[in-house]
């Protein structure tokens, strides 16, 4: 009989064990079937999020079709649905549309998504950064912001729509800092010379005393001087207590001293544009199975990335917390994640025990701008043009697709020469309701082996 | 003094009137200000949106933005707003968010849109065909239908996802249906190995009694030929009498003999897809100005493309109606007309008496699928592998933007020599909303001249 693994979430980590799975498959007589399923029909390199919002790189350049990564590999079949429960006693997940399928094991790859830390306001009128969703949607909003300040005359009116806010100092926030420096400079160079480039401002606004906590301290202080060379304000030890759609309230109190001058705490900064990148949490699927989890809604997992009371399912990714081992939330980490869920479910099909998750860490990367980057490799902790050369070709490395890689290679050339991106169109297709004709649906069950 | 020119809309008819204008200016001595209003940021290349629609090629390299068009072409400037009114007394224009801009001469040149012919459901379920937006709607919607189907075991909800019926037997609802059947065949083959090619049908109805109404009539029964060659099920002489979630209603009082074998009339026919390219009007500003139109919703001008009552106002493009004159709703009338207008503004600044519109016919070209398409040269009509080549050649020259036209060169290569387009992802953004955060926008009104 065959052996069905459901996997839930097409990122680094689910697309990682399915790869896995279906190469395993071939060595052992096809006995084990795949069910890969994702709310979306592409795979995003979350990586590149921030190029895309900032308008370096087109949208479909990080999107990968899933279908298109399995072609051929009749072991993995993919469902473009959202899962609606799961039942552990039944071993079965449900999706939209009535869709049912068994498993014999279950791997969560769900992912993260924003946490906004019970500020006020924040959910509803900061822009997210965790979908490729949420980039093209920022960056037709940051498009949108100069389009609507050339049309106006008061300054204090046009201010508000150039003044942007990040909230948060870890490598989302610093990277969407550095670019938008760009993308600022090179739109009002050529496309709005009406505007004045000192009535724009882009404010990181970071809690900690440091950027990219974490990191070891000596690159965050260098990434602050960086950005603040760019025109960038950073804001230390400062937090964010209040978001509405036309100012950000913030609190510090203990000012960072290159920062001196504002009004007194706390205040209020007109803006139509702050961006969340200072918190992420576990995105359980929804009704939450009843797992243990952690405060930051993550799936407690065994070393073996087992869950806790189920033995035939795992947890990886950005989802899981791993008894005892402190997680970065890095591609790298969910890939080799997906590996290990993978190699332990092939070992239980054989009657092995599971073995431990080992990562193996290959170092960390994170991009400033235009030839300054910041890495941590080993021991070693370094920032300038061979960080950002080595992050670029590390992600050029493991972009998916081809073509996508070659028109980025174009892009970032075209980028980092002449200082200009993709064309700044500003495209919103409105989102797609697929209206169900009648709920009965026949479910799939028992279908699925046929 | 300036002369200020407002031209409303920046399609082919605008954009090329706006060129003109900033051409003729230095030689003036400067003496001509060009404010170019459109609702989007960029400029469409409509002929190719059912390329976008069955994803052949990326929406962005049919749009190009306007600012870059524009770009060191100081005479020129551009506001993205929807205009909302039109005071043809005090010569101004008035856009959303209170802005407000004098003319001296204006150039209304705000295209066509989706007539529903009163058809009931029409409008709300069918999806149209005329802007960016809509083709992007429709693709996503289109590979959301094999995604739905995939996931179903009834063979009759199955086959509801996989029917598609086009309405219009014109040149966008013929290509569309020929690039249909190369995308749904493609992305079977490759992507749903588990869906039935004999389960999928796709319909073309038309009212009249051949395809391509006003072409001369052999290329008419040449295309539905070629379509049904194709599988397309072409139904001439049929009306749709209503269109609701999961169905569409047809009406024939005399079916085409090859189309013999479905039920009596009327006859409904159970789809998720209803595409509408059956009809077009003008798009005039809402609220309408008191302008004389015709039942098409076209303002009717006079040979010399002015507005009846008002000689500093020009109507071009699809928007219009000329005198006399029976308008193809083609490109090239669209720019001749734009270019017309420009000039005859040229003249009235000097005192000149404006010019009649005299059409250059270059000839019309239509494409059907891989190495078929349709031509009207002068006096010559053919249909075959040349007209195809043509339509290539001429779509391709007119694209604005050298990457863009790069790009598509090298989509169409892959899609006619392998018959596969672009990755097939499906990307829905929210539509953008931008809150104005006080309503006390100062107008612009006597600002733009300093």
């Amino acid at each position: 009989m065959k052996s069905r693994v459901v996997i839930v979430g097409a990122g680094f980590a689910g697309v990682e064990a399915a790869k896995a799975l279906a190469r395993s498959n071939s060595s052992r007589s096809n006995q084990i079937e795949v069910v890969l399923i994702d709310r979306n029909n592409y795979h995003t390199f979350i990586p590149m999020l921030y190029q895309v919002a900032t308008a370096v790189i087109y949208p479909q350049q990080i999107a990968y079709p899933i279908r298109r990564m399995f072609r051929g590999q009749d072991a993995v079949r993919f469902f473009q649905a959202e899962v609606t429960g799961i039942d552990f006693e039944q071993r079965s997940v449900q999706t939209s549309e009535g869709l049912q399928i068994d498993y014999q094991y279950l791997i969560l790859a769900t992912g993260s998504q924003s946490q906004y830390l019970g500020v006020p306001g924040a959910e509803e009128y900061a822009f997210p950064m965790r979908t490729l969703n949420d980039a093209v949607g920022l960056r037709n909003h940051l498009l949108s912001c100069l389009e609507q300040a050339v049309k106006l005359n008061d300054l204090e009116a046009r201010q508000r729509w150039l003044r942007f806010v990040i909230v948060g100092g870890g490598p989302t926030g610093v990277e969407l800092a550095g670019s938008l420096v760009q993308l600022i400079s090179s739109a009002l160079k050529r496309d709005f010379p009406t505007l004045d480039r000192s009535d724009t401002q882009i404010i990181l606004v970071q809690s900690g005393e440091g950027l990219f906590k974490g990191y070891p301290e000596r690159l965050g202080t260098y990434t602050a001087r960086w950005l603040r060379r760019q025109g960038v304000q950073v804001y230390l030890k400062t937090g964010v207590s209040r978001v509405t759609p036309t100012n950000v309230h913030l609190d510090s109190a203990n000012m960072d001293s290159s920062d001196q001058g504002h009004q007194a705490d706390p205040w209020v900064i007109p803006t139509q544009t702050v961006i969340w990148t200072a918190g992420v949490e576990g995105a359980i699927p929804d009704p939450k199975p009843s797992l243990e989890t952690t405060k930051r809604q993550q799936i407690l997992a065994q070393p073996t990335l087992q869950v806790l009371t189920q033995p035939g399912v795992y947890a990886v990714g950005d989802l899981a917390n791993i008894e005892g081992q402190s997680m970065n939330g890095v591609a790298q980490e969910a890939i080799q994640q997906g590996q290990t869920a993978a190699r332990n479910i092939l070992r239980q099909i054989e009657g092995k025990p599971p073995q431990p998750f080992d990562y193996h860490n290959k170092g960390r990367l994170a991009i400033l701008g235009r030839h300054a980057g910041v890495a941590e490799i080993g021991r070693f902790a370094f920032g300038g043009i061979v960080a950002w050369l080595l992050w670029l070709e590390v992600h050029w490395w493991y972009l998916p697709g081809l073509r996508n890689r070659f028109g980025v290679l174009g892009n970032w050339l075209k980028y980092y020469c002449f200082g200009e991106g993709v064309n700044r169109i500003i495209l919103s297709v409105p989102a797609l309701e697929i209206s169900s004709p009648e709920n009965k649906f026949n479910t799939l069950k028992n279908h699925l082996i046929s």
